[in-house]
């Protein structure tokens, strides 16, 4: 039997996962790996804070399937222990790789650097927020604790977690054989009774409707959707968190559904429906409007990832795909299929309301400025979202065919999408993001800028400069809710790279827009300096049912 | 019996136990809280992120006896988490007080935004690196919960959590009543067994010697160290970690030990003496020089908070301040006390082996700045000084008396020393910072620059700017190593606070140290330029330590 060793064995399965980049910080105890990442056909791009890492990698994780954080234990380890926490919440799939001490390192003492209580400590906190999670402490349980490990990722579309001790880099193992390709599974006959009621509860509808969610982008079942809707002719929305996994042009397009918070027309035919089909969504406070969704479980049925609901009973072992897949082959009416499209009216986003015109002495506010920038979207955007009324707001932008809408609607962790339009653009340069972030999130993040720099990404970021957490003004405010201001469109002279400004007026805008799109060679820092209070309507609907706000001295 | 709420109750404890400074980021799950926090006589010290406050309440309470931070439920708790893992192992009375959602909330769904994985999860992490963990989901035992959390904290000087849901925050509980102060306590037997052996087996050494370690400052006995010290009249050095315990300049002080990695003399000192005294020193990789201390157990006492060990006996419930105090008052020589205080020129610290004189062309070195800076220290200084050559170069200043030195030395997490600046300033307006920081560090933290400018603090920020991971360099070189270089100086500009400049050469620094020290309104950034391989002596020794250096391609 031919050998090779730890390391390279677990790099070979990175690649034949499909990675082509590995996101990190080194540490003494993962350098040795480091170099087996070199030597390697990834590339390693090395980030300034293993949160922003993190970040990176779930990103890169949404847009090629797969993701990668290598950090040192424990400093490193737990520094980006946030972000996998969001990845796990959201099912974005993240392999996180630690170096730590030799296993025969730990015989001389127990007490070593980056060392927190015990040898496990980390491994047993990784526990809480992976799928799995692994030490590769024998070399000859290792070829399979990684086998496993990464198929779980894979097929969960959650973070795992692989630690390795230094010594064992370099020790020897059993060569990876071939590995079957994972195919989903279902019981077959539970799949066709499903398929067949749900089929039936369709048909006798006379106003069905279907809500997408995120897991239809984790799995790959876009195209699926889209001839279900097309068989079907059902009208389609999306959550927040699940918003673009449909192209927001397609005729039969209704809007994101977020119970109250949500568009009246998105509203009307989701909570109207007397039959609505719910495919992959987490049924999350955010995703539903701060529950004021107000949707009928005896009129529901919904299939996700892990089980499919019809009314109040559950059937196990069926793929969302082969359910989708199900009922395209079925009849799903009982008279000829509905041709006319959703009502553009009611139900499109706010920004696409009406066309836009510049005033140019007019003081910005986030409502124009979002409808102006919506205009700008192309099909090569991506757009990103950070948590507040960036992505509030971002909810109203039109998202066309095979653009990207990111954001971490139910995690909702602050500071993603500075370093997640990193990991989105180094996977695909011909993607250029389009970023909205707040000026609280900024300072959070900020210095993945130069990563981006670093590699010649060229992001849009727009800060939504309102000195302060005005998402927490709407729901609670206080002192606390304010921050220091900082020159945002000064960070490319820090970094001695890409191209910044500040915006006041409507009429600014405009030139700035002009200069970002045209500078498509480094990266754009757009400050955009907004009142306050001033916020979007989501937010203000959003606000008010998260917490009732009180009156402060 | 009278009543009060459990978020007041808690406020009135944390005041009692002497915090006059609350770092953190709000979130939702934490306003109510917060505005407990802004009613009380503690101040709110809102930072750029959770990571930034969790250093700043680490350095805090080591200055003030006791940090605490406040942020919002998982996305806040888990990004402050690798700081409260440092405060764990270096021994930080830290409280981390985490707003989490309603009890009554839970009730409606299990999805809630900021949510891992249960209601618990978080909870279940922080108990692998706390000494308490608690959630104050009922009324009639929080006042029992949060008493005992923050005796553990005082007690044990490490950190604790407490979560409060939302709901409970004006939730009415039971008054606090009178606390008794704590005491230590020893079992006054076993004191005086340990006392009166360890005294026998130092009256009988001829070249006894003491080594200090953190807890002495921890646990508030440095005057006890001086006087025992001082009765013995034996040489006493210091551990990395427990650098400043006594001042530099004390004439029995022989200087840092760490093993092969120490000054000659100091080593000599400590591994020839014939009766070794150790005093709350943690015995870990980096304190004893990568294992290369040669110190026999057959010659050693080596008393901390958790025990007395003589030679390969052990004893229990003796406190460290009554072992201490117990031989003071014990005849600790058979002849007379020996006078002679240590040998100068052998073991002071390099930095201040001989007068410093500028040659204003030359390029800058990291001994020479040093060197330079070491005499600019007043006892008015906190020297802070972050992870790498910054805290290898930094245990060759000379501390003087007051005079605090902070540094990660065993967690070693890089990143700490900007926000440990504003910890230590906010507890005294008084105590200067200068701080030491890698351009690698300061890309990680760079971002609390703003809250010590908006707070008006005015530490020295010296960035070794060497161009990328130096210490790994020097440890196991690789391309990983180098980072995107920032005009670190031009951090002002961004803030619109504070003073900057970049340093080439010797020539340069004179002018940038004058109005650095001239400028006492604001921050000052030094951006210090050193050739990507030049460090110091001990980087050299301790690098060759951890890992041997392999050849690269």
């Amino acid at each position: 039997m031919s050998h090779t060793t730890v390391g390279k064995y677990l790099v070979a399965r990175l690649e034949q996962a499909g990675l082509k980049h590995v996101f990190g910080v080194p540490g003494d105890y993962v350098l040795r790996f480091y170099d087996e990442l070199i030597a390697s056909n990834m590339q390693v791009i090395g980030t300034c804070t293993e949160i922003g890492a993190g970040y990176a990698a779930d990103a890169y994780a949404r847009v090629n399937g797969l993701g990668c954080v290598c950090v040192t234990y424990c400093v490193g380890g737990l520094n980006v222990i946030n972000a996998i926490a969001g990845a796990y919440a959201e099912k974005a799939p993240v392999v996180v790789l630690c170096g730590s001490p030799g296993v025969s390192e730990r015989k001389r003492s127990s007490l070593v650097h980056h060392q927190v209580r015990d040898f496990h400590t980390q491994l047993e906190i990784y526990t809480k927020v992976t799928e799995a999670a692994v030490a590769l402490e024998d070399a000859a349980e290792a070829p399979r604790l990684i086998d496993q490990t990464i198929a779980t990722c894979l097929r969960t579309k959650r973070p795992v977690f692989i630690e390795i001790p230094r010594d064992m880099v370099d020790t020897p193992c059993a060569m990876p054989h071939a590995l079957a390709p994972a195919t989903p599974h279902s019981d077959a006959a539970a799949l066709k009774e499903a398929v067949n009621e749900a089929a039936e509860m369709l048909r006798k509808a006379k106003r069905p409707a279907i809500l997408a969610g995120v897991e239809i982008h984790r799995f790959g079942l876009q195209q699926s959707l889209v001839k279900l809707v097309e068989h079907s002719g059902f009208p389609v929305a999306a959550t927040v968190l699940g918003k673009s996994v449909i192209s927001e042009v397609h005729p039969q397009y209704a809007g994101v559904f977020s119970g109250a918070i949500s568009p009246p027309g998105v509203r009307q035919t989701l909570e109207g429906a007397d039959a609505l089909l719910v495919l992959g969504a987490f049924m999350t406070d955010l995703n539903l409007g701060m529950w004021t969704a107000k949707l009928d479980e005896s009129r529901t049925i919904n299939a996700d990832s892990q089980r499919v609901m019809i009314r109040h009973h559950q059937y196990q072992h069926i793929d969302l795909g082969h359910f989708i897949e199900g009922l395209c082959k079925t009849k799903l009416h009982n008279g000829p299929r509905p041709r006319k499209s959703v009502s553009k009216a009611s139900s499109k986003p706010p920004a696409a309301a009406k066309p836009y015109r510049a005033r140019p002495a007019k003081a910005l506010t986030v409502k124009r400025a979002f409808q102006r920038i919506n205009e700008l979207l192309e099909e090569s955007n991506v757009v990103i979202c950070d948590v507040g009324d960036s992505m509030f707001s971002g909810t109203e932008l039109v998202i066309r065919r095979r653009t990207e809408f990111l954001s971490p609607a139910y995690y909702a962790s602050m500071g993603y999408a500075i370093p997640a339009a990193l990991g989105a653009q180094i996977r695909d340069r011909k993607l250029r993001p389009i970023v909205f972030v707040g000026d609280g999130a900024f300072q959070m993040t900020c210095q993945e800028l130069s990563t981006i720099a670093r590699h010649g990404l060229h992001p849009i970021v727009f800060v939504l400069n309102n000195k302060g957490y005005t998402t927490e003004r709407v729901i609670h405010d206080g002192p606390y809710n304010d921050i220091h201001n900082w020159g945002y469109h000064l960070w490319p002279g820090v970094l001695g790279a890409g191209w910044g400004c500040e915006v006041f007026t409507e009429g600014e805008l405009e030139i700035a827009l002009q200069q970002a799109t045209d500078n498509r060679s480094s990266l754009s820092v757009i400050n955009l300096h907004i009142d306050p209070m001033d916020h979007s309507q989501t937010l203000d609907r959003m606000g008010k049912r998260i917490l009732p706000a009180r009156p402060r001295k």
